[in-house]
């Protein structure tokens, strides 16, 4: 048994709805020594995601939920302080699921990513360089299959993979507009994520309308983050062979049973749309190849990203609550550092 | 001027839903002599689609309605009697757009496909080798993209279109199930058309219930061709990374306001669906090379058809009638010779 100590966040309640810091409780804990295939991680920086609800919550609809009184699930970055696995040693940096904790040890399974950019600073594996960047440019170039030119409808402009699809919108030549909720994040979307309009949608009393005066010429690609009302709209706004990438359903509390809208058959039918659904451990494979891409456009100035870093692994819990009020600007990590 | 009569099947009344005959009358027109560019085509076979209701209405969803007092626009297939137009010669055989008549004058513009099946009766090319048949293999394998040992299930399976995707999928070595409307049409499925198992849609209290028996597995394909509760119940069916191939939307009769169902955002997040529109008019550069390959599963006994064959041209309003009470079994066909 090794003599550090493992301070944690664990989940001790089982929230419904957004998770408070009530949910959770700080504990110590010891670092057992490592097993054959084992490698030890010091966590430099937490991930603080949205999809936590998820995990917290027992419904998940992608992985089993968080075993109370366990670390809370988290990806993170950090360093590898020992190593009885092949391939890994002391010194590399590891993007991974490490949980909300200073020390983890792991198997290569967790290990989603190899942070080798000397260049870009360690917290951009958890933003730009991690699921959200890689989400934005796979299901973005994937899904979406841009053309120059295109008109390009993104969801939640100014959030955690919003931001990014605008900026590789205009990359690819394409013409982003963005729905976001308020007017302050509206200027932010216009001024850095690369949107050329951006609509509140809260103020907005006609959404369809205001869309439509966005997008006069209709959408080719739709990046959905929430679904809903927005979703509807847009999908009246498609433009013959549009493609519709649905990457999340902010917009929709509860699924059991499924609310109801406007029957989306005869769009998908008439306008030759294609509809398809984007999930980012799906696509593990391409993670190396993509961040070599993003980290190639921060490199070279034309992709930016922002970030909302707090100091303390004791504060995670508080600013896990934040992002459900929509406080954070940029991306929320916790600095053990 | 030729000295020739054509009769003709003129609209001269606009239907609010299914034409009915007193929508149609017959007249004779002459036949005028070739321009530059031109064929004259004799029409052998008319054909009858559920399509023409749009076209005669004037709510036309993918081309402009059929003027009142001209000849109904259909399909049909004829041989070139004389040409001004060059790659065409009397005695060619053609599968377009000539009209409820006996005589077309025509562009090449109009001309579908050159029937060159010696084999195959010539009223093969109004359907398995018309734009049913290439509807269904084309919107299956483009779209649905089969694997083999794939559930594939499809709405409408007796149907114009249906009768051939069982059969397809049998032949990629998938499992088809089957959703249609009588008992009849059931057993035929089964015994005709490809499908393993079929239910009728019209005797079952519980539709998810009865495709959750049918399809314990899930379901990988599904083929629909006419969207609403069938179309809800499948897509919370799929299994993970299923395609939906939109193809019709016949449960829904009136699109102005659309009508409301249950969401499908998450279905098609969580279960990473592809779920895409096929309209058979955007692939006419297919269609040579695909109804070659019908034809070689007609001749070698795999593929079967059914034709319903009324002589005639002035049964043709009738027919049109008759298809929306389900009378007909088997492609709809008017002969003239």
């Amino acid at each position: 048994m090794s003599s550090l100590v493992n301070r944690q966040i664990r989940l001790v309640r089982r929230p419904q709805g957004v998770p408070q810091p009530s949910h959770f409780e700080r504990a110590d804990a010891p670092v057992p020594d490592l097993a054959a295939g084992e490698i030890l991680v010091r966590n430099h920086y937490l991930s603080v995601d949205p999809a936590q609800r998820g995990w917290a919550n027992d419904e998940g609809n992608y992985s089993t939920p968080v075993p109370l009184n366990s670390p809370m699930r988290a990806l993170a970055v950090g360093e590898v302080v020992d190593s009885r696995a092949e391939g890994f040693a002391a010194g590399d940096y590891l993007y991974g699921w490490f949980g909300w904790q200073d020390y983890c040890v792991a198997t290569p399974a967790a290990v989603l990513r190899r942070v080798t950019e000397k260049a870009i600073p360690l917290t951009a594996s958890l933003g730009v360089l991690g699921i959200n960047g890689l989400t934005a440019h796979l299901a973005f170039h994937k899904l979406g299959r841009p053309r120059a030119g295109d008109i390009v409808l993104v969801s939640t402009a100014a959030g955690s993979v919003g931001s990014f699809v605008g900026q590789l919108a205009r990359i690819a030549g394409c013409r982003a507009v963005g729905v976001t909720g308020s007017p302050e994040k509206v200027a932010t979307a216009v001024a850095r994520y690369g949107y050329a309009q951006a609509i509140d949608y809260r103020h907005e009393p006609d959404i369809e309308a205001a869309i439509a005066r966005a997008c006069p010429e209709g959408i080719d690609v739709f990046f959905d983050n929430t679904g809903g009302a927005i979703a509807d709209a847009a999908r009246g706004l498609m433009r013959l062979g549009g493609r519709i990438v649905q990457c999340g359903t902010a917009a929709t509390a509860a699924w059991t049973p499924p609310p109801t809208g406007p029957r989306a058959e005869r769009n998908v039918l008439t306008k030759r749309l294609t509809w398809s659904g984007f999930v980012i451990f799906d696509h593990l494979d391409d993670f190396a190849a993509t961040a070599a891409k993003l980290a190639a456009l921060i490199e070279s100035g034309q992709l930016i990203y922002d970030e909302d870093i707090v100091e303390g692994l004791e504060n995670a819990p508080d600013a896990l609550t934040r992002l459900y009020t929509g406080e954070n600007r940029g991306k929320s990590i916790i600095s053990l550092v």
